[in-house]
């Protein structure tokens, strides 16, 4: 019986505490504003938490569009909302439509079975999170520490994106050839091979690392070039999963890209 | 004393309901943070309307980002999240925010002063806003009906789009040419003009329409081709705004693009 008492006086206790909010002028008229239908363009900005959400909520597709274009940090009042966004639901959400997204297309592609029918893949935010690091890190609102960074993929713990970990798996099935595309250093690879075996990635065909006559380019020339490269070698290149739009932009595009959500960074 | 009987009645009834909802979705939420990570991919979907939220906020930027390509209709279960994003205030915050993406970049823009700079807009969704029809008719949840759609185009009643307004005031301002490019029929020229005028665009320097031989092409085509004529008359596109991918991508595109919300519906 005690869970049911308990229930009981939390209802009574919820009852008082409604019936004296509900009593007060203020709080009606809060509640009122709160309707749908009323329009945030006449409604002052920053109220609070709900108006913060808009105006994150529509930053956010602004860097997922890019209609940002190049940004350099998280709005200091959207930084709760980033946090949100991974502790909760909807980052695992969405990144499950992007590979259902991706799947979709994938589906369609004939594979001619010479090998040459590939599929690249970004590392970091796309098949390992470094979620771990950013979380005791502001979620990317500190400043880009590159030593600290580097030290926390020297331990090789990135977990898997559990999306990407399925398509990746399924794309392997359909036939695809996977070409890892990073800018991780050629120092790192090492650890980033140990680090993707041991969170269930394999079979890929390539792995290709910043070498040192590339640490001067910018993500989306560098990543273009290999790009081109692979297309020179005969590959055909289908699909270009990354969180980053430097890894999609540029030329030697692939036929459909897929922007996994990075709310934490931009890179150019 | 009947209507406080029944009040304070349905207050309890409502409060007795709300409570026990709001207890079994809390145990489910702390059931969840003790899962590794507190991961949604575990989750029974389509648990309730929260669960609905997250999936149809992943599909909306799923259809933003082009991630998912070619749609062709909002998925079910998404019609009301579609109703509630334009009813509320998240699309005109949206729309706000990237109006302002747009003025900045738009002021790093040299304008060389010989009427070359151009910033091209698509109207539908961009300039105008059909939203009085696609309210009319599920927020595009309905098969599209060309003769219906273009009933209304003909009244010329469409409202502006209250960012895209101030926007192109301000890029007049910055001595930007502009350039109308609409996959509207040219017989649909004069409505089309007093529409855009009764709410308070003017000064374009032109507006372009589809010819009776654009019928046949595919959006991003028509598009396309009239940007590079654009190009070959001397012009420098350096802005574009649009809610088609279809309006930005192909040839001949701008400097930057920018991509206004629209979940109701996709042009190829």
């Amino acid at each position: 019986m005690l869970p049911f008492r308990s229930l009981a006086l939390l209802l009574l206790i919820s009852l008082f505490a409604f019936t004296v909010t509900f009593a007060s002028a203020d709080a009606y008229h809060s509640l009122l504003r709160m309707l749908p239908g009323g329009r945030t363009l006449s409604r002052p900005a920053g109220v609070g938490g709900a108006a913060n959400d808009y105006l994150c909520g529509g930053w956010r597709l602004s860097v997922e569009t890019n209609n940002a274009g190049p940004w350099y940090s998280i709005p200091s009042k959207c930084i709760g909302y980033v946090k949100k966004y991974f502790d909760g639901d909807q980052y695992y959400s969405d990144s499950k439509v992007v590979a259902a997204d991706s799947l979709n297309f994938a589906a369609t592609v004939t594979i001619e079975g010479d090998g040459k029918d590939i599929w690249i893949f970004d590392i970091d935010e796309t098949l390992l999170s470094n979620l771990p690091y950013y979380a005791l890190h502001g979620y990317g609102s500190e400043t880009y520490n590159e030593t600290s960074f580097n030290e926390w993929v020297e331990l090789g713990e990135a977990p898997a994106l559990p999306a990407s970990l399925k398509l990746y798996g399924k794309l392997l099935e359909l036939g695809f050839q996977i070409v890892l595309l990073t800018g991780r250093d050629e120092n790192q690879r090492n650890v980033t091979v140990e680090n993707l075996l041991s969170v269930g990635y394999s079979s890929w065909e390539q792995l290709i690392l910043r070498q040192s006559d590339d640490h001067k380019k910018k993500a989306v020339v560098y990543k273009s070039e290999r790009r081109a490269a692979l297309e020179a070698e005969g590959f055909r290149i289908h699909g270009n999963s990354g969180d980053q739009w430097s890894d999609l932009l540029g030329w030697s595009t692939s036929t459909r890209s897929f922007k996994l959500p990075d709310p934490m960074y931009y890179i150019g």
